[in-house]
């Protein structure tokens, strides 16, 4: 067994601290590990990065990361939630998320018309725009979700949204939970032909998944894009080789979001000799430290 | 202001323990309310009862809670995950979960063709027998996930499911991430001409929320199912009067599932006078007691 | 392996609940075991219940609770907080807590002079009272901090009491971190001269674990009392047969109060053989439903 | 209110990393305030900066980061649990902590005579060199636990020990529950006839909160360290005007541990006008991070 290496700051680059973590306990060496894992997957060849990104990462500052691991080739295949897209939306549309803070009154807020997520305020004014911009898209009456996305990216033109990176790069985004989030419902009322051909979406993921030779996930939370991407592994040949998680839930009141990734051995989602590692961290610290390793 | 009042047990009766705690302090006297607030929402005319139910709450056998509910119209509009539905199926098909354990090698259990879900178990054979009935059904090339199912619900004809119970008292269902569950990717491999209306579910549930009035909601949990539920409402003239939340998570992370329940009032989905209360505790815990507060 | 009965509520009555949630999963199933325990724990002849108690229990109504077990025999020796004694004696003055809120300002408690603890107040004047009662006090030279608090018990001779029904009883109360209390540091300031033996309370409680055939302990959250009871019986041949913890913390952190039961084995302080379990859950909710049940 | 700056990573630098998560939000944009407002702290001249330090923090490898703030003059009060002196203890004599796993027999690591932190291993013997070391200890037979912790620290002369370095810079070390540790108790049983004056550290921690002009404080953990500090600076006129914590727990549960830095204003333990912040992390993560940028 190797001794815990007490930690001494001998240099103030990221990278060198992160491997010093490494050698200590409890989730500063978990989150080092998943530094090094995800490097791990990145170098493999032909290994297809699965990434699924919960949470409220566009307003939070994270926007910036994702896209530039979707231009860098981190991020092969994104699975996200409807609120990240609509926020990348609405900053590609010229609205910032502004800084507040958590001690606040609501009511309030809602009078001077400012939507709270935690610590960021945006103005709700933000959905005036956007409603104007779903109203001039023009979408096919039955598409996936993932070709409408890719429509919205390319229409938004971009260069640091989401959307737009994503596009360009034809770094394919699913998005199983879609309808719950405002970008959504705005596009089910204003363009009431449209059919979204979701399952088009699921076996477009599956056949990926089939072909992942290896395969590899990151999780920033759990939630719909976990489920979704561990889902389609369990159904192919090939689970996961790799597999990193991020996430500030808990495993024992048994929710998948808070699991722990070997159970995913016991499903066939996570193969047996996989290396893998969960860390518990506010996904606003690790991932800027993870992206600054990565660099 | 009132005294908390030092908790004395003079009945074992669970309505006089809960009524008890609701004079006490922190998650106790949360949960207390909790029952109290939906109490009231059952009580109102006319109030419309949305549930939010995430988490893999029918594996961990609170299914017959929540069939009791239905049944007895405590839930108006259920919005769950897919996981849920595909252990309803599971278990109206006859299996049945088992009582596990979390310390144990996953390893061995994939051997043993068993998955496992923090301390429950499952065989995997359940997947065999849900492709045969998924073969068998008879689907309308496009349907909302309602309609699926409900149909679906008819099909199985169990008297102790949720989805046969939704489907004969005409309770919607919707399942805004549906495709990440095992039972809607055998449905998108078996039945491949299948195109599921998403947003006919979704204008639907906007519909309810509009007519609402009063609108309430309970979330057990949060992903998905809360922000489905909350954005209906946003976009309506009828915000919630009534909001009771059970989670696990907690708010600084910034992820919705965590969000405190007065967020809801900056966005418009919660109203400002609303009676709402959120209580920090294992749905296993909570469920139990508020069924049995409730019967 | 037994099925996960799916809970249905046929009874009102608290012990009937915890039996049929035994049988379920999650922490739902960890808090029916916990009851069943400690209620084996109690009818063990011979058995010595240490008891660990931390967190703001007596603020928040739990008093009564851990008062009737101490008069009922359930707990042969309490480790405990200086902060529930502060309050315990605070109480026993005639001072009630108060049912506040957290969603306050406190810039404006303090201008009225109410200190709050989460959603539960208490007027800062109780340390005036307070600093009366100790003044009065007759401390010998060199007292055990046990002596202490049964001198402090007798002296408040309030039935509700938690100290006052402990000296009555003889069961000893231990508090290893008491000098970080608002007790402590009034009887500091006020009796110069005294000097607190704590290794004669840290010698008596290592002989009660030496004595103990078997020992069993209940842990309502971490800190210093969990440390302390398990430290004892490392030391011991006797280990605990018997284990119980209500928690919020979770393992991997690193630190004692999240740590699981099953890490005693390894440091020989929980027999390779005992019966533990360790549920997640506010113990404002725990202790309720416990009392019932045990009642 | 000024807008979220997504992040881009333009350096390797940790300085850099930290002053860019500054402007986004939730825990990432506390850790970096965290890391503002201890350099703010540092940098005020006259600062007294408590510094109170819980969880297994030596075994997880943190012991150089304290030991370095201590020679650096970035702790001027160590307000730390016994775990970590004892072993601090374990490392000066020569023992290392080793990296193991969670996921592990408890049994079996008991046959091997290995003591388990979470994912970190320390062997027994460790306790057998420790009492050959206690009983070559000479100590008064009355003595504060700080002038016998700096007395160990003197005889333990290890450059590197979180205790020599206190006693060779005058840092006062409290730990107010001492006697929960595996050290405590080997002194308890070897020196009979010791007697700690536990109130002497007491008053000279109140004196030292009475000076402090101003006070700042910084807490790793809760748990007693945390309420010892607080309840020093309740009871003197100069109240916290910085404070910093790094912990995993969250308030709704009401204790001290998890409650927030706000709710020190009401009871005139944090100045109503402090710059103060409250970072939900694992401390094996801020720790080495907020090192780094102090560097």
């Amino acid at each position: 067994m190797k001794p815990v290496k007490q930690l001494k700051i001998k240099s103030k680059k990221v990278s060198e601290l992160i491997k010093s973590m490494k050698d200590t306990g409890f989730n500063g060496k978990k989150l080092a590990r998943a530094c090094l894992v995800y490097e791990e997957m990145i170098k493999k060849p032909g290994c297809t990065k699965f990434f699924g990104l919960a949470g409220a990462m566009v307003p939070a500052g994270m926007r910036g990361i994702i896209r530039d691991w979707i231009s860098k080739g981190y991020i092969d295949v994104l699975v996200t939630t409807g609120a990240n897209m609509t926020h990348d939306v609405a900053e590609a549309l010229g609205h910032h998320h502004l800084q507040g803070k958590s001690q606040v009154s609501d009511k309030e807020l809602k009078k001077k018309k400012i939507d709270r997520i935690y610590d960021v305020f945006m103005k709700n004014e933000v959905y005036g725009d956007m409603e104007d911009f779903v109203q001039r898209l023009e979408i096919n009456d039955r598409t996936s979700v993932k070709e409408l996305l890719w429509m919205i990216g390319r229409e938004l033109n971009d260069p640091e949204s989401i959307l737009t990176t994503a596009a360009k790069k034809k770094v394919p985004v699913f998005c199983p939970g879609f309808v719950d989030c405002g970008l959504a419902v705005q596009i089910a009322l204003n363009h009431q032909r449209i059919v979204l051909d979701y399952f088009k979406d699921l076996r477009e993921l599956i056949n990926l998944a089939w072909d992942a030779e290896p395969a590899g996930f990151v999780l920033i939370g759990g939630g719909v894009p976990k489920n979704h991407i561990m889902q389609a592994l369990q159904f192919t040949p090939n689970n996961a080789s790799y597999a990193v998680q991020i996430t500030t839930d808990t495993p024992s009141p048994g929710g998948l979001s808070g699991a722990e990734l070997r159970e995913g051995i016991s499903w066939g989602k996570v193969n047996p000799e996989a290396k893998f590692v969960s860390a518990l961290c506010d996904a606003t610290i690790a991932l800027p430290l993870m992206a600054a390793y990565l660099e």
